[in-house]
């Protein structure tokens, strides 16, 4: 039995048991979500993506150790309360093995031991959308268990980053010099979903290149963006650790939010408290702008319909039974009927049963 | 209304005007698709994906031009008829804007004018699932449309790839030498999805190392791998345009398939008649061991689960009305019920209308 009482509490192991539980898609884990559920919605689920080769892990973990250690108010920034933090780690990429635990490994050596941090990789199951599922109760899970951070990693380009969106908050985009030509057409889709644009390993010959290349991308989207960095930060390539292009909302132009770019080298701890300060200036945004409950709901509203529809074909197998599947299956097969005709024939025989 | 005849007729502007009802997913689509599916199944369907800055662009392009010329009987190797040619570059990557257009135009260049060659650029329409069956309709129209071979290529790295392998017969991952650190995470899970390994840019430095990772993989993968590779290809780097790592089937171990291992340098058409013959290989093997009808089942079995989901979900809101549905999302949002019981009771009160 998963003991809730024990992961509200605190306990590790009682919590690493119900995550267990949830990847293997068991029925104790839906019961313990439901009773976790009233207990959710206090963490701030930060998601982190962006192509191969950009450093995603390395700074997911120098995140997780500044997040961990706070900062005392200093030269006009504010103090930041040392925080507790979870990492989520999918790997969508590897949607048959268990390719994820050899980061995990290397993560451990750095934040191992600390009671307030706390790691999990997870890969594919292989179902299309059943990674996103998973994902989403795992974090639901950590956020009911009390962590304030949730940092959500995913390998990879394409959907997975989309279904990211949808579950973090605060979204950060990753890129990095030099990491080919299709990079520029990843960009194009990322910007989208991006909250914060990070130039990781901004210490490599291209760095400003990468930074001016996003700005230009900004400018399409976001027209305000070009003012403000024509006027402040037009002719300067990318300061590390500075916030490269943050335009102040203008007066009268009620509330919205362009993407900041900011310069780190995770692995040199270069740039992340600017990073975190980003972090944090987005989620007082979402606070007072209302967007938190609107993102909130628009998540809501997608897992309620994935889970209708889970839940609706669980009960038609159980009206119609294995057989009547097969047989539509094996005339699909045949090519004597089309997989969409097939499909609304078995829904209106199992309605009318 | 759609012409089905001049579809299957080889009609190119009535099958532009059905790609693009598919794309939006209209009523006139489903029943073009119902009337053209029993001439599908002719098509040779390959997957083309591997990570960003691997140049599967440039590959797709020469393999088209390569199938579209065809080949004479020469030095041992059979002849090759020239094939027609239809293109469906995906682009999951970017799920709002049309960022696949700027790679069709570059394309056209080398393929524009030939009535045997027709090229698709897809971009996702925001929604899970929506991409893989529009793009499954995509490929449904152009195989009726009697379309040889059918050249799928996917940006990224993720789920989107498993829905490739579902869809393609033969799935060609292409790697590059130096796409950075995390390229090996990426590398165990396309692996498993490969039928063919192709190793492009093979002029680079750092050629013969990828194809030494690649190879030790597949010794993980298929331990009957090893035993050739040290035999044969034991000590030699990446031979452009040859088969680096193909064992042979031994005698009395079966029916089976390991991947090849080829060389390319896409943009100097170095290597594509021996990644040709590969598929050609492929496509006998799936022929000779069954493979085919397995594969095609499997992906079919899949389809048909997706649009009853589709189909039942359409019902369930029809039967309860859109308050139903919002009043559910309200006591979620409001953390009054958990997601899970909330579509549980949806379902049922749906079911006992």
């Amino acid at each position: 039995m998963l003991d809730v009482p024990a992961v509200l509490g605190g306990d590790r192991r009682a919590l690493a048991r119900l995550l267990t539980q949830i990847e293997n898609g068991t029925a104790a884990a839906e019961a313990a979500l439901a009773e976790l559920y009233p207990h959710t919605g206090q963490a701030h689920l930060i998601g982190v993506t962006g192509p191969p080769g950009s450093g995603k892990s390395s700074l997911v973990n120098q995140l997780a150790l500044c997040l961990r250690r706070g900062r005392a108010a200093q030269g006009g920034l504010p103090a930041r309360a040392p925080a507790s933090v979870a990492v989520v780690a999918v790997d969508p990429s590897s949607p048959f093995t268990g390719g994820a635990i050899l980061g995990d490994r290397i993560r451990m050596r750095d934040l191992a031991g600390d009671p307030s941090v706390f790691i999990r990789s997870m890969a594919s199951r292989g179902s299309l959308g059943g990674l996103a599922r998973a994902t989403g109760d795992v974090v639901k899970a950590l956020d009911a268990a009390g962590f304030d951070k949730i940092l959500i990693e995913t390998v990879g380009a394409g959907q997975s980053e989309v279904d990211i969106a949808r579950a973090a908050h605060t979204t950060l985009v990753v890129e990095a010099p030099g990491l080919g030509d299709d990079v520029q057409a990843i960009k194009a889709g990322l910007l989208e979903i991006a909250d914060i644009l990070v130039v990781n390993k901004s210490d490599l010959p291209g760095a400003a290149a990468a930074v001016r290349a996003l700005r230009a991308s900004l400018d399409l989207a976001h027209p305000a963006a070009r003012r403000w960095a024509t006027d402040s930060t037009g002719h300067h390539g990318p300061a590390l650790g500075s916030v490269v292009a943050r335009p102040e909302p203008e007066a009268g132009a009620g509330p919205w939010w362009v993407p900041p770019i900011v310069a780190t080298v995770a692995i040199e701890s270069q740039g992340l408290e600017t990073l975190l300060d980003a972090i944090d200036q987005h989620q007082a945004h979402l606070r007072a702008t209302g967007e938190l409950a609107r993102r909130e709901r628009e998540r809501l509203a997608h897992e309620l319909e994935s889970r209708l529809r889970d839940q609706l074909l669980a009960e038609l197998r159980d009206r119609l039974g294995p057989l009547a599947l097969d047989a539509a299956l094996n005339q699909v097969a045949a090519r004597e009927k089309d997989p969409g005709s097939a499909a609304r024939e078995l829904a209106a025989q199992a309605l009318r049963l």
